[in-house]
């Protein structure tokens, strides 16, 4: 019997509890030994929950308990979850998690944590839902030198330019069609700001290149500002804009991640991935580029993303789990300002394009002018060669 | 130290050496313990390569070797495959794969074999080359109870029909391109007559549902009676023609695996798969639909997945692995003339279309008519209801 605790009844732990409990023949059957939920923590209590009689509201019941073999924590933030987490861990409990914020800021002393103490801490479900990404680059694509990701990473924001691409929606009102959807928080500012695909790739780019990302070290550019008018001129150059998290690895091994939009050529795989819909496209030395797609996010895909985790832990009670990396530190970064690619650029119209520069149209605007550059250029290179010329927006091309 | 032997240096069997030489620091580091490669067997000798010291022509050497801990199986085919898999196994060798007429022929024995020696067999290069698809299933998917794939799964033909539908040649010019660039081998009929997908399309039913599926239960059609009018017809209602390995598994557990032509609707992930890449879309109750891209060919994606197998095999030389599936037989399929969809039908000229149905347009074939049919029908249903017509082209619509 493998007695598991979940911590924190919202959606996520919730769901965790519906998949082990409707799948559980099929679940114990695979890991060749009974899963079950024995306790789930929560400061509320659910009388009308077929789970009510295992909500308990002390950590240290769990804590305590030599039969609780896995910990599920599916609280959210760095605070509480981060004392539990520590604690289960030292307690000789492996731990499974959706939790990217935490993994994003603590990842490397809770891995550290674990191998001391011999379990495991997953943490599949933290980026991209149920999409398996975490143990592919971890496992199957372990025989290459992998040299970069990127991805759309978070749906919220991914729903909101597709629905201006698509229904001409402005910025505003899509948001709030995804907020009637429930795609978007009342308080959107994590997902359109950026700071949720911020995290996650930090946790992609640690796992990848082998050395922790911080998020202080990502900088992190949001959609507030991109305009109707952008996505027209883009369209234009048969291209998309979307929100995408990227991690270069250098040769030096130094990393540089970030968070911006993009114009992605539409012949790109990530340019028809729509609404809600998250992929992740990585590059390695022999495997070219693989990606993976799917929902990034909701109660099911994200629920059976931890379970799978929990499956593995449970399989693997006596023998560590290999995820680990290194502490980061400011060397193990390099700037943004060494990121050289080719540029969108709209101006005020009248503004004659740079020698060479593909030329795009948008005959709903007036007042703008736009072009894609020829040249390869860092952005600091890019307002040296337009000095003088009002740049009105700027986004990067993924070519 | 692990050692490896290579059986077979031909394509994929020189990729795999070359990736150990190449990123072997990187491997040992992952692993925790020194790979290498100690023997590779071949009829042929290789004078100049650097690997020529490790040249042998006996596999009863590697088979009598306890320093061996790992074989890589990289010769095709089920016949002297199939006699050192089985000699390897028996000798306590974990066994690694990219041989997928052999899985699909012979996988529950040797999966059983395999558990019985307390060893490994694993074949993640054996489907969608460098795409990591087998771990995500056995693994990452494992939560869920899937219940149907579907997936471009061989590269040759995937790009003949790109070329027919992107640059308007006929199905016998974009063979002979895809010859020309070393897409397609001279006798190209397991590709283009689909036995390639059907191999493919075993493994993945095979592990996904839990029993052997054989590739003489599974209906195989391939591409070549597909015409460039097929292909401006399914333009015009906005779908691509797609060869596709479809499985799916019905409320009472068997399966029906088939291989044949698919119209796949424009927002479907799986219709912008071009070229020689792969997609395997993977549906589950609690992930939804998730997919899996890349280069489902190619001497280093190939071998980069026979090597994460290798290396996986390493870390676990005590432990086995948990992939398995019980025997096959006639009990685990059902009949393909239950699986019903919406149909395309090209006819001639004249003949009109049933109520309710899409009608296609082609202006430069005045000799036939084509449409979609609004009822979803299996192939029986779909004859009788147009019964005393001509049927020129009838292929499934995927929805």
């Amino acid at each position: 019997m493998v007695n598991v605790a979940i911590l924190g009844f919202g959606t996520v732990g919730s769901g965790v509890a519906e998949v082990i409990h409707k799948n559980g023949s099929h679940i114990s059957e695979k890991v060749a030994n009974q899963v079950a939920v024995k306790y789930i923590l929560d400061i509320r209590d659910f009388p009308d929950s077929i789970f009510a009689d295992k909500i308990i509201h002390d950590f240290s019941i769990i804590e305590n308990d030599p039969e609780v073999d896995v910990v599920v924590e599916t609280i959210g933030g760095a605070t509480i979850a981060l004392d539990y987490t520590r604690r289960a861990l030292k307690a000789g409990k492996s731990v499974v998690t959706s939790n990217k914020e935490l993994v994003a800021t603590h990842g490397y002393e809770l891995l550290q944590l674990a191998k001391e103490h011999n379990v495991s801490y997953l943490f599949e479900a933290s980026v991209g839902g149920g999409i398996p990404i975490i143990r592919p680059i971890s496992q199957c694509l372990a025989a290459n030198e992998l040299t970069e990701i990127a991805g759309i990473l978070n749906g919220t924001t991914n729903y909101i330019l597709t629905r201006m691409i698509r229904a001409g929606l402005p910025f505003e009102d899509a948001l709030k069609e995804a907020q009637a959807n429930g795609y978007a928080e009342r308080d959107p500012s994590a997902d359109i700001e950026g700071a949720d695909a911020c995290r996650k790739i930090c946790i992609l780019a640690s796992l990848a290149f082998g050395r922790h990302i911080y998020p202080d070290q990502v900088p992190t550019e949001g959609i507030t500002h991109i305009t109707l008018s952008d996505v027209a001129f883009a369209r234009s150059g048969d291209m998309k804009i979307k929100l995408l998290g990227r991690a270069i690895r250098r040769e030096d091994d130094k990393v540089c991640a970030y968070v911006a939009p993009h114009l992605v050529p539409d012949e790109s795989p990530l340019a028809n991935v729509e609404d809600v819909f998250n992929a992740i496209s990585v590059k390695g030395d022999a495997i070219g580029d693989v990606m993976f797609y799917g929902r990034g996010a909701g109660k099911l895909p994200t629920a059976s993303a931890v379970v799978a985790d929990v499956m593995d832990a449970a399989k693997h009670l006596k023998t560590k789990k290999y995820i680990s990396w290194a502490e980061g530190g400011p060397d193990a970064v390099y700037s943004i300002d060494e990121v050289k690619n080719r540029w969108y650029v709209r101006t005020n119209a009248g503004v004659a394009a740079p020698e060479g520069a593909q030329v795009l149209s948008n005959p709903d605007d007036k007042a703008c002018s736009a072009f894609i550059t020829a040249e390869v250029l860092s952005e600091k290179e890019l307002r040296a060669k337009l000095d003088g010329t009002e740049i009105l927006a700027a986004y990067r091309v993924l070519d």
